[in-house]
């Protein structure tokens, strides 16, 4: 495995792969990586020849108030995990080889980013576009991989590729849990043993509504009713939507569908979590009509 | 040559191309083909072994009260042209295969945006970095090719390029000129004999202060009053801008320099025109140890 901090290096590296016929993947970070991150690694080695891993921690997709000082960075155990993962390269480039001097260029995705992270966090998905771009130039990857975790982020990420015509496919790769059900997060190191224990609430209200959901339930405000029942319950969650969203829209919906995502988010002390599912019909379900 | 109206066919044949090791020019252009055009393809035959032209009128460019819909779309003649120049390949998307149903990503370039065509055409440069980093996504060139006659949008493009990791290459070719010195423009075509009369005050003010500078006027503020003095002289000319700016940041300049660009606009009748001239030391200056 090797490790290069310049662009010139990166894409002398992919360049030679592509020349040679091998396929490339790519898995943007921000580091601090944890089994959800290697589950992408682990996609794009099964469906691709070379796997390059970014780790950035993208300055421009943080608020004044947000942690960027103290966001985690344990370098040297994230090359360890991309070692015995496989992948081929790790690519950490300084904040100025992204952001060149004078740099005052933005992407940016209207629409479905009108509400709920783009809500709480007004430029954050001006920052994650841009530096995602810039990320996808630079290295010229035949797929990326992202987590269905950040369930918006993946959506602005798949409409701004297919808009800007990236010449790349988007993957993206179901939440990883820990055993207590808590989806994975670099932000979870900073919970409590109580605040995980409250954070749990967000897995047990999207576990409520698959049930429901599984036993037939359609109407959008039943779930989204049933759905924050169970988030109201927990007095710790200072709680930011509880929502059933239309999946390509991500506009909160109201009319019963065939397909929806729940979308969770809030705060525990100072942490916030995010949390969602996908509501989509099974194949049984097609084939009965429905 | 061939003609082609989708992204597929487009990438198919730059593809086919690179694998055999030819490199690849584009000359992104709104078509009404010009000798200013034709420069600019001259310009990437001599360079690439293959040639791309695209034509697309971007209606992201313009303001509603612009002239979209009048623009002028010659494009058998503009194939002619292509045919004789020596064009590999002319790309002619239509408006939805550019922007896909629900289209909604801006690319967008600030600070050097700010004056001049950005403050009188207040959407237009997002549009056009827009349009343009899709053109070059869709055809992934070598290098592409503009006119030093719209000189802010080159700027623009050449920093939107360098920002976002655009893997290519900027060129920006001399403004070609008719006989009596009218820089090309496709909008030439609305001036009458008269307007066209009035319109070559910008040629006549830019050659008065190029004039100035070889007799080693430096000044910024002499420059900036000789130039407008000989603008102010045409009253038919409504002036937008005579300004003398820093080539790269594009703002007025207000100490003396080495390098300056005399920017014009104005309208003449219904119609705007644009000229610049860029003005250096020469290498004998250089020389003399300036």
């Amino acid at each position: 495995m090797e490790v290069v901090s310049t662009v010139a290096e990166l894409r002398a590296r992919v360049s030679g792969w592509k020349r040679a016929g091998e396929s490339v993947g790519l898995v943007p970070t921000m580091g601090a990586l944890h089994a959800g991150h290697m589950s992408l690694a682990t996609a794009s080695r099964g469906e691709c020849a070379r796997t390059v891993l970014t780790i950035f921690v993208n300055p421009t997709q943080f608020a004044p108030h947000e942690d960027l000082t103290r966001y985690p960075r344990p370098l040297e155990r994230d090359l360890d995990l991309c070692q015995r993962e496989g992948v081929d390269l790790v690519f950490t480039p300084a904040v100025e080889e992204v952001y060149p001097p004078g740099d005052s260029t933005f992407v940016e995705v209207t629409g479905i980013t009108k509400n709920w992270e783009g809500e709480l966090r007004p430029s954050h998905f001006r920052g994650v576009a841009t530096v995602v771009t810039k990320l996808f130039l630079m290295a010229l990857p035949d797929r990326a991989y992202f987590g269905q975790k950040d369930f918006q982020q993946q959506a602005v990420i798949r409409r701004m590729t297919r808009d800007l015509h990236l010449p790349l496919e988007i993957v993206t790769c179901p939440i990883v849990r820990d055993a207590d059900g808590l989806a994975l997060s670099s932000r979870n190191v900073y919970l409590s043993p109580g605040d995980r224990q409250a954070g749990l609430c967000l897995p047990r209200s999207l576990k409520h509504v698959e049930e429901l959901w599984r036993n037939g339930e359609r109407d959008p405000a039943r779930l989204t009713r049933e759905l924050r029942s169970v988030l109201a319950a927990e007095p710790r969650m200072s709680l930011n939507y509880g929502v059933l969203v239309d999946p390509m829209t991500l506009e909160e919906a109201t009319t019963p569908r065939n397909e929806l995502v729940a979308l969770v988010a809030g705060r525990v002390g100072q942490t916030r979590v995010l949390d969602n599912t996908w509501l989509r019909m099974s194949a049984s379900d097609h084939q009965g009509g429905n």
